[in-house]
């Protein structure tokens, strides 16, 4: 099915042992999406040379290519099919490099978080930034996708992580660009490009991070609140404390939150659970011991007449807490039919949108359930809509009222999770036109022959 | 000198009360360059669809435009020439929109920083960012330039500012992204490349920024250190305290203070002048009294065996530490035949980098004086190279000594007043090759006709 040819100029590029074919493919994990590795072949080079190289092959030989990371990817943007080469980075690897003086890693793009920050803690330090799929998610795929999480709040999203990229552009130019500098203004940026771009554009291969101080002891607590705006009320003040640094605050609305606890079996971990809001904090104590932090936040929930509120008193508690926020999968045991959403809205709008886009979709059909969990510091919400099986139809309908208004107010239909190949008819249906046409053109301006990744994000030629 | 045809279609376009021609641009104030007004003529869109409009007349008859704000750029980046049109955001204005709740500010391109920070000011927040020339610097030209300043090392550069961005491209076509969120992955992300890009592919009309809380009452002092690695000690010491906030530190190397405090008649300002270096603090006490701030401060000072240090008692006191940290042109009273440059380095490095650099100059020519100041917290240095009339010809000699090994350690030799025309042959020189080429085909791609600011960063065709 592939060019003999073509097969041959990739083994003298990097040895026939780190090509996979179809038939190897097909007894790999595929990650998130079943469709991941269906692909002719996968190559997995170990250097930047021999990806430029593989990219030159392709090229000539008209072949597309799928860049991959871990496979943990929840918007199909590492889907393969056959014909195509995958383009794996799981040989991308060598030293993690921590320098603890610049508190700044230098990684190649195959180093999975779970590593660099296992590296990091070494020297006190962390990566910043944390997703679920930390074990097996790439700093590549990352940077790739401009994954957010539940530190992007306090630390930014990972384009504000990134001081220096190297990546090897759709025609195998390679742009060695690893700065070690918050400052460095030498004309266009296009690392920038990269980041976010989901292997359109080319596939990264090293990438220069900035460190974040690890946390020490922590405390862990969920809150219950009769509204959304006394929950965001909590957060500013907890947020705003001299003498503890808040790590995480993760919202979940009361359906959510009861459903996740009850398939799991960790009801308990719900302090009132018929109130409209649960959140869970994680804070670090500055000064003093966890004992006067305590009592100090004890102090601020009295004012703010917060009284549902447990805090985990091990790690066994600490682990339900997020257990129960971290693990919405547990969903689909009860409820299916589900389609997925990740939204971003300012803060002074969740209110409003949650109220009313479930009472939008109940009047829609009365089999539809919404359930709604996110990070509160950056207004991120997932929301999972489920129902009987009549809902299928009424995809197109159930988007609207989720996406409704958001592209006005300055919200966005697509936070943390990309685009893909599942929101590629959002992108066009809510993307600025003009955007949509820059993106084009760049899109045809570095990889004129369409090799990356085709059919992701944006249609080349609409 | 212009086809009058050209003259003709742009006044319907926006009137011709809104163009000025070679000789009203002669009589009025062209900012940091002689040479920014040496265009054939003005034009001051009020609107987004009118600089769209002009962009595609100066496609259509060959006109190429340079982009101005403020005219406060330092690397030649507003520079224009006799057949060139200058667009102006003098009349970008409208409404500054602050959001309290969500901590953002809707503003037009031609809003100045200071404009910007008076209204947010009213509701206790404040840019986060801080230039010298915020009185007359246009939030588009920050944004045009990716604008950095001394709060870059706790907020971020103006990159890390934007959340939303409206664009007319070179063709004229408009992007309008103007999200108010930190999560939005909605494909390419195409702002990214106009944020930094000098005008070279677009004009900038309005932009979502990020605010940031205005700090309280502040404390300003200033303490001489035996060298850069103590200097860096306290820096760090007093940026992880819990009770103060840490907004600015500023460090000067013994000669720049020195003679910049005599310059400006300021020499008590300095604790000891003979010390190797001196920083410039500013912290914001969170909790108690300002008295209770500068005991805690009193000890942490004493344990770092920092005994030289003067706190400022009153804004007379604070304003002339900061003049002697801002007013660089000082040095021009006393020094002639001076070369500027604008580097950033990891902070291993800054010790070494000085002293090397220092030594290295004074062994090219005797009369080489080198004056060091710049941004402690994200190690972005300005120096000023003097000397007599011999060492003119040196130029390319002192370059070489000041970017020596710079692009090979993740420096840069370019950190926050951009390449312009200055520094267009540095860039040539120590800029990645493979990210030259991919900017010059993202440029090639947008601006087909090579309109955009020409001439400036990069040569489109090398």
């Amino acid at each position: 099915m592939m060019d003999p040819l073509f097969v041959n100029a990739l083994e003298k590029v990097c040895g026939a042992k780190s090509i996979r074919a179809a038939e190897d493919l097909a007894m790999q994990d595929y990650g998130f999406h079943a469709e991941n590795l269906g692909a002719t072949c996968a190559v997995r080079p170990t250097s930047t040379a021999q990806v430029s190289d593989i990219l030159k092959l392709c090229n000539r030989f008209g072949v597309s290519v799928v860049p991959q990371g871990g496979l943990t990817g929840l918007a199909g943007g590492a889907v393969s099919n056959a014909g195509q080469v995958i383009v794996s980075s799981a040989r991308l690897l060598g030293e993690i490099e921590i320098d603890p003086v610049n508190r700044i890693a230098h990684v190649a793009a195959g180093t999975t978080l779970e590593a660099l920050d296992h590296e990091a803690h070494k020297h006190g330090l962390c990566a910043g930034i944390d997703i679920g799929a930390r074990a097996t998610a790439t700093i590549g795929g990352m940077i790739a996708t401009n994954a957010g999480g539940s530190e992007a709040f306090r630390n930014g999203i990972m384009r504000n992580r990134v001081l220096g990229l190297e990546a090897v552009s759709a025609t195998g130019i390679v742009m060695s660009d690893l700065k070690r500098v918050t400052k460095a203004n030498e004309g266009i940026d296009v690392k920038q490009l990269f980041i976010g771009s989901e292997g359109t554009l080319g596939v990264i291969t090293r990438a220069v991070l900035r460190l974040a101080p690890a946390p020490g002891i922590c405390c862990t607590f969920i809150a219950s609140f009769a509204d959304t705006i006394t929950a965001l009320n909590m957060f500013h003040t907890l947020n705003a404390m001299s003498f503890a640094r808040l790590l995480r605050a993760e919202i979940m609305w009361r359906d959510y939150a009861v459903q996740t606890a009850m398939a799991l079996g960790l009801q308990t971990v719900l302090p009132a659970p018929d109130r409209a809001v649960h959140v869970a904090f994680e804070m670090e104590p500055l000064d003093g011991s966890v004992d006067t932090f305590l009592e100090s936040l004890a102090e601020q929930l009295d004012k703010a007449g917060c009284e549902d509120v447990i805090v985990a008193q091990n790690d066994r508690e600490r682990n339900n807490i997020w257990k129960v926020r971290e693990d919405s999968w547990a969903l689909e045991k009860t409820f299916s039919n589900n389609f997925w959403y990740d939204v971003s809205l300012p803060h002074s709008m969740l209110d409003r949108y949650v109220t009313h886009t479930k009472n939008a979709l109940g009047k829609l059909h009365p089999s539809i359930r919404t359930f709604v969990m996110g990070h509160l510091g950056d207004g991120n919400l997932h929301l999972t809509i489920s129902g009987d099986a009549e809902i299928g139809p009424l995809h197109a309908a159930i988007s609207d009222i989720v996406y409704n208004g958001l592209a006005q107010s300055g919200a966005s239909f697509s936070a943390e999770h990309g685009i893909g190949i599942e929101k590629r008819p959002d992108l066009e249906r809510f993307g600025d036109a003009g955007k949509l046409t820059l993106m084009r053109m760049i899109k045809s301006g570095l990889d004129p022959n369409g090799i990356m990744n085709p059919g992701k994000v944006i249609k080349q030629h609409p």
